[in-house]
C-alpha cells in the first residue's frame, strides 16, 4: 500500500520532505558533457549513437546522485535522449528508473500529444504513476501539448487518475516566440488563458487530498505577471515553471507561482545546475574534474534563493 | 549524387512514380495485430514490451512488403512504438530503415515540438532527409506541433533544408476537438489560419524545383471546406491529409487538398488499410491468415478511389 497515491499528494509529500520546490532538468546535451566522460564512452563503442547514449546516462546518474538528497523531483528532457537514437531511449528509461529508486519524482519532458487512441499510446508509454513498473518509461508525470484540443488531453488524464500519475499541459512557455500563437486574444481572452481555464477545470475534477489535481500546467518564469495571474486563475493546478536561471527568470519572477504555503509549484533549472561548472561564478572554484561539486553548489544556491525570495521559505519553518 | 535532394522534389518524384498520393499510416496497435503474430512473439521473449515490439516490427515490415510497390510513402506513428518501451523505439528505427530500403518516403508521425535548442535535439533525432544514415531514426520528414511559437519551428526547418528533409506542421487536425483551440478567431482570423499563414511563409522561402517548400502542413480530411480553402492559401505547402477512411473522410472530401496536377498532397489512411481484414467488406473474402491480401485489396481500392474522385487521376494519364 502506498502512503500517498494521487500524483499531487505524492508531489507535495516530496516537496515538504525536501523543503523546496526546486526541480532539476536533465538535459544531457552531448557536446557539453564533461570531456573525460565523452572520451570514456567513445572507448566503449564505435557506434556514434550508443556512445552519446552511454555518456548521457552516466552523466544523468551522477547528477541524480548529487541532487537526490536535496530536491523533490527531476525532469529529463526526452529530446536529448531521442537525439541518441534507440540506445538513447533505453538510457532515458534507465535514468528515470534510477531516479525513482533514489526517491525522486520524475517528470518526463516529452511535450507529447495526438488524437484520441494515439494519445492513449503515449500515455501508456510514459505514465507509470505510483508504480514505476506500470509503464515502460516509468515516469510519474509527462508534459503534454494542448494544440490538438481538449479531447486529446482526456486519454492522458484518465490513465493518470488510474495510476496516480500526473500530466503538465503547456499553457505559457518560456521562449520569446511563446507570444506568437499563445497570446492571440479572442473576445479579450488569450489562447493561453483559454487553455489555462480548461486545465483548471480538468484539475478541479481530479483533486487529491492536497487540494491540487493531477493535471498541471507549464507556465514560464520569463513572463512573471502572467505567471502570478495564472496562479490565481488555476488554483487547483500544480505548476511546472521553466525559465529560472539560464533563461533569465529570477526567484522574484517565480515567487507569484508558488502558493502561500510554498506548495503548488515546481521551479525548474536545467543548464544552470547540470552545467554549473561552466558558469563564471563556479569555474574558478571548481576545475572540470570537480564538476559534481559545482552541481551541488548551484543546487544549494537555487534552493536558498527560492527559500529567501518566494513562499517556499515557509517549507523550512 | 542524388537525382533529387529537396524533400518536396523527392516526394513528388515518388508520387509521380507510383501515380498516387496515397499514404499508408503504420499504427501497430498491439491488441489488433494478427493473433498468430502476437503468439509467436510471446514465445520469443518473456519481456512484455519486447514482445509487443517484436510483433509490431514484424507487422509493419509485412505491411511495407505489400504496399511498397503501390504507394509513395508510409507514416509510422511514434506513439504505438513508444508504448512498447525502448525495444519499441528500436523497432521503429528498424521499420523506418526497412521502408526506406524499399524506396518509400517515410514521414515519422511524432508531433514533436519544444523550445529552440531542444527542438534541435528532436530535429537531429528524426530528420535524416536524403541520407537515411544522417539521423538515428532515419526519417524523410517529421510532424511537428506549432503551439510553442514560430521560433520553435526554425531549428527543424534549418536542419530540414540542410539535409533534404521535410517537416509537417499541425495546422488543422482531424479530431472532433480540433475546433477547441484551433478555431479561435482573432480579428476574424482563426488560430489555424494564422498558423497556415506562417507555414506558407516558411515554405515559400524553402522552395524546391517542384514549386513546393520543405515545410508542409497537416490538415484533416474531416473538415473539407477548410481543407480546400487552406490548399489555396498555402500554395507552396505540401499537405499531409489524415482522416480519410476510418475517421470518415471520403475522396470527395480530400479532393480540394490536391493540386490540379495531382500533386502537393499525401492522403493518409491507417486503420482502414493495415487492419483491413477486420472491415466488413473484406472479412468474408479474406480469413485472418490471408490478412495481407486484405491490406493489398484495401490499398488498391484507396488508390482507385483517389484516382477517380480527386485530381490524383491526372497522375495516371
Amino acid at each position: 500500500m502506498f502512503l500517498h497515491f494521487h500524483y499531487a499528494d505524492r508531489l507535495h509529500a516530496a516537496i515538504r520532505a525536501k523543503g523546496t520546490p526546486a526541480l532539476v532538468g536533465l538535459d544531457p546535451r552531448f557536446e557539453q558533457l564533461p570531456a573525460e566522460m565523452r572520451e570514456r564512452s567513445a572507448q566503449r563503442t564505435t557506434n556514434r549513437w550508443e556512445c552519446m547514449a552511454l555518456a548521457s546516462e552516466e552523466f544523468c546518474r551522477r547528477i541524480i546522485d548529487v541532487v537526490a538528497p536535496l530536491v523533490p523531483a527531476v525532469k529529463p528532457q526526452a529530446a536529448f535522449f531521442e537525439e541518441c537514437g534507440p540506445p538513447g531511449m533505453a538510457a532515458l528509461g534507465n535514468v528515470i528508473h534510477y531516479a525513482r529508486r533514489q526517491g525522486l519524482i520524475v517528470i518526463a519532458d516529452g511535450k507529447r500529444g495526438d488524437i484520441g487512441s494515439t494519445a492513449l499510446g503515449y500515455a501508456r508509454a510514459w505514465l507509470a504513476g505510483a508504480d514505476p513498473e506500470a509503464a515502460p518509461w516509468g515516469a510519474d508525470a509527462l508534459t503534454i501539448n494542448p494544440y490538438l484540443g481538449v479531447d486529446t488531453l482526456q486519454p492522458f488524464l484518465e490513465l493518470a487518475e488510474e495510476r496516480g500519475a500526473g500530466v503538465y499541459v503547456l499553457v505559457r512557455t518560456s521562449n520569446p516566440g511563446a507570444r506568437d500563437f499563445q497570446d492571440r486574444a479572442t473576445h479579450g481572452q488569450t489562447l493561453y488563458e483559454r487553455v489555462a481555464q480548461t486545465v483548471e477545470h480538468l484539475a478541479s475534477e481530479s483533486l487529491g487530498a492536497s487540494g491540487y489535481g493531477c493535471v498541471g500546467a507549464v507556465v514560464g518564469a520569463t513572463y512573471p505577471a502572467e505567471l502570478q495571474k495564472l496562479r490565481h486563475e488555476m488554483e487547483s493546478v500544480p505548476l511546472l515553471i521553466p525559465g529560472y536561471g539560464s533563461q533569465g527568470g529570477t526567484s522574484a519572477d517565480v515567487a507569484g507561482g508558488v502558493d502561500p504555503e510554498g506548495l503548488g509549484a515546481l521551479v525548474n533549472s536545467s543548464r544552470g545546475i547540470i552545467f554549473a561548472w561552466e558558469r563564471e561564478e563556479y569555474r574558478e572554484r571548481f576545475p572540470p574534474d570537480r564538476w559534481e561539486e559545482a552541481v551541488l553548489a548551484a543546487t544549494q544556491a537555487m534552493i536558498a534563493d527560492l527559500a529567501e525570495h518566494t513562499p517556499a521559505g515557509q517549507l523550512r519553518i
